[in-house]
């Protein structure tokens, strides 16, 4: 590679970096691709994990593998630490310092507790690989602490679990707990009354999976009471302290698990790195996607105050992404060739489900067609097998899923601490 | 359950443990098996989880699920913090206390660092799944350090891996990296010059694999030195630091990673718990794998000092672990019963395996049998297959393995850690 190519950086390995760095293979262009973790997250399985359907290994991937076979891109693990506009040039943690031509900053979302006392302290995000093992690790112990517990008010409390915020990953997190509860902690734990463990979903608004429409939000909702799940709507998330979640009708769950689904907001660097923003610490930018007074930068994805026809900003999923990422790259592509760009950054639409349980998810396609049951879980597995990057993931989720369909079990409900039997105190 | 039948009480759920419980299936008892871990470790594995090959998932399974269909035993996630051998009583961590008619005491082995200065501090061991992904963690995070380093020195020991202990576990873990960093890393780091990087496995004795025949042994040493591992053997670790390994010729080997292989104790509480040891602090037992003086109380495995005809103690093997376990549910079976039991234990030598890369590994038959290469490691994949608990985990291993055989890939090469970007200091 000649160090006089235009030079793309893309901060960032979601699905928005990676989709741009992967449709600049062909672009005269070098591609470096940072990101602070060395791996991919396939963040819409990350639910699985945390209800033990799925191991952490079967949904990342490692983003240096991604490009053995693209020549012009390489990955590296680090954090931005500062970017200099006006001469091209970031700063990466312990000081790397790399000129850009294109810079695209693709850092997602983070979790936004929106000032609820107790939920940084208390509840647990689902943004990354290693916090779905949190809350698999602590929900398994909280079982088997109850196990040991004669207060029955206590285990009841030890076996419930809260879920905050009721679009697509609170709906899949309420069917995948109350499936591994009814399925699988029941059998593991015979002396327990797994009847008393509850799942509650809470939801601020009036109706679960605002995105979708009021008959799927309906749908979702019977099926979750059918499987066990209390849905409470139109009541927000108060206080959260280590065994109890208040609500703001001052109703209180007791409950030793929250996790909170309930809303993100832009990586925090965004606005650290003075860059102009909008609501949820979203980066504003044109319809090209660029950084306005910021030449040769773009933003994307769920960093990225992208907006609409009627200028409504853009929701923060995969495909706005994907879609994003792909545009930059072709506005880059024409750039460098001197030829004429994409313009205007449109979305397209193609739907969006979300999985509720066993044979159940819900699929809303564009012209008001809509997926529901079978069918829809069925969509839904194909098009979650197909997304997923590499062949040995796909494998692995597909095996876990048939042995998790055919046996109603969860392989890996374990528990993995650090431990080291030398150093502790030996108890006499 | 009635309370009246015999109660059998198993520590640990490892292979001598799960093969008493699962031999006393049919017994008219009820059986407890209680492990510090909610899960049985299939430890011959974990070598690979240190090299990326498997998920820590993989090689895990759930105590509880592996009781669902028997129905006279249970599993409990406890530690044992106290034996009243008088009372025929044990105490868990948390109060809870347990009457036992028979007790087997099942712990396993942990690592002994023989007091070689550093080795507690900066030494990694590989006694459970944890450690395994603290190896795997620490490897990769030093070649991603490395790639920003400038230092030609600093750089290449941070490529540098020292194992200490020519045994089984270190033959495989050589082997191992050697084929990682060949293979994956190479092409995952085309700035490092992947040439310098080396494996060096050291080993007390003047030869690898003291326990199988030398043929075999010079045959490990041959293969692994053709795959490029640096085999020192005749000399021990003097002292290690973060970044050295001294031996005691006084050689220093400028490594970042220390991987201690080279012994192991029986578990620390034995002789906590006032139970007469031997040598590693094996508890000593009588011919029917009683523990004199302790009505009642069985110790197998790694814990137990064990013997053979001839009064030398049976090598710290999952085999031995199999048998005696079986052993001693035979001679509680025939006490429940009022039949004579198995009486003395004799362990039948089946033969010993280690892997040492693609295509390679060693076999001892009885009767002076050997197998090497391709053959020795197609003995070696299936019986590790069939050794493993669980279909899904079957699955789960062959299609890494026919993976990583096809494609030279290591799926599992993730750095996976905490980190909260909400509450981490936003750099400006």
């Amino acid at each position: 590679m000649s160090l006089k190519r235009p030079q793309v950086i893309i901060i960032g390995a979601g699905f928005g970096g990676l989709a741009a760095a992967r449709a600049l293979a062909k672009a005269d262009v070098d591609v470096t691709v940072v990101d602070q973790r060395n791996h991919h997250t396939f963040q819409p399985l990350l639910y699985q994990v945390a209800t033990a359907g799925l191991g952490v290994d079967d949904i990342c991937y490692a983003t240096r593998g991604i490009f053995h076979r693209q020549t012009n891109a390489r990955a590296v693990q680090g954090r931005l630490v500062g970017l200099d506009p006006d001469a091209k040039r970031i700063t990466l943690d312990g000081g790397a310092e790399l000129a850009y031509d294109h810079l695209v900053l693709a850092l997602g979302a983070v979790t936004a507790d929106f000032g609820v006392p107790g939920v940084a302290e208390f509840g647990f995000g689902l943004k990354n690989a290693e916090e779905a093992r949190q809350i698999r690790t602590h929900v398994l112990k909280r079982f088997e602490a109850a196990e040991r517990m004669s207060d029955q008010r206590l285990r009841a409390a030890a076996m419930t679990i809260v879920i905050a915020g009721g679009g697509p990953t609170g709906v899949e997190m309420a069917g995948g707990f109350v499936e591994l509860f009814d399925r699988v902690l029941r059998r593991d734990f015979p002396e327990l009354n797994v009847d008393t463990a509850r799942v509650v979903l809470v939801e601020g608004q009036d109706r679960l999976l605002g995105g979708f429409s009021a008959r799927l939000g309906e749908a979702a909702r019977r099926r979750l009471e059918w499987m066990g799940v209390e849905v409470r709507t139109g009541v927000n998330v108060a206080e959260v302290d280590v065994s109890s979640v208040r609500l703001e009708d001052d109703t209180v769950l007791h409950a030793d698990t929250l996790v909170w689904a309930a809303g993100v907001r832009a990586h925090p660097l965004a606005a650290a790195l003075d860059l102009e923003t909008g609501r949820g610490g979203r980066v504003i930018v044109d319809a090209e996607l660029r950084v306005p007074g910021h030449a040769g930068v773009f933003a994307i994805g769920d960093l990225a105050a992208a907006v609409d026809e009627d200028g409504a900003m853009l929701p923060q999923v995969a495909p706005v992404a994907l879609q994003a990422g792909r545009h930059v790259a072709a506005t880059i592509t024409a750039a460098v060739d001197g030829s004429t760009g994409p313009g205007t950054f449109r979305y397209r639409d193609k739907g969006s489900m979300a999985t509720i349980g066993r044979n159940a998810a819900v699929v809303e396609l564009p012209k008001g067609l809509r997926l529901t049951g079978l069918l829809g879980w069925l969509a839904w597995l194909v098009l979650h097998l197909v997304m997923l990057i590499g062949f040995r993931n796909r494998a692995n989720v597909l095996v876990n899923w048939a042995w998790n369909y055919l046996t109603y079990d969860r392989g890996s409900r374990l528990i993995i601490e650090a431990d080291d039997p030398i150093t502790e105190p030996v108890p006499r």
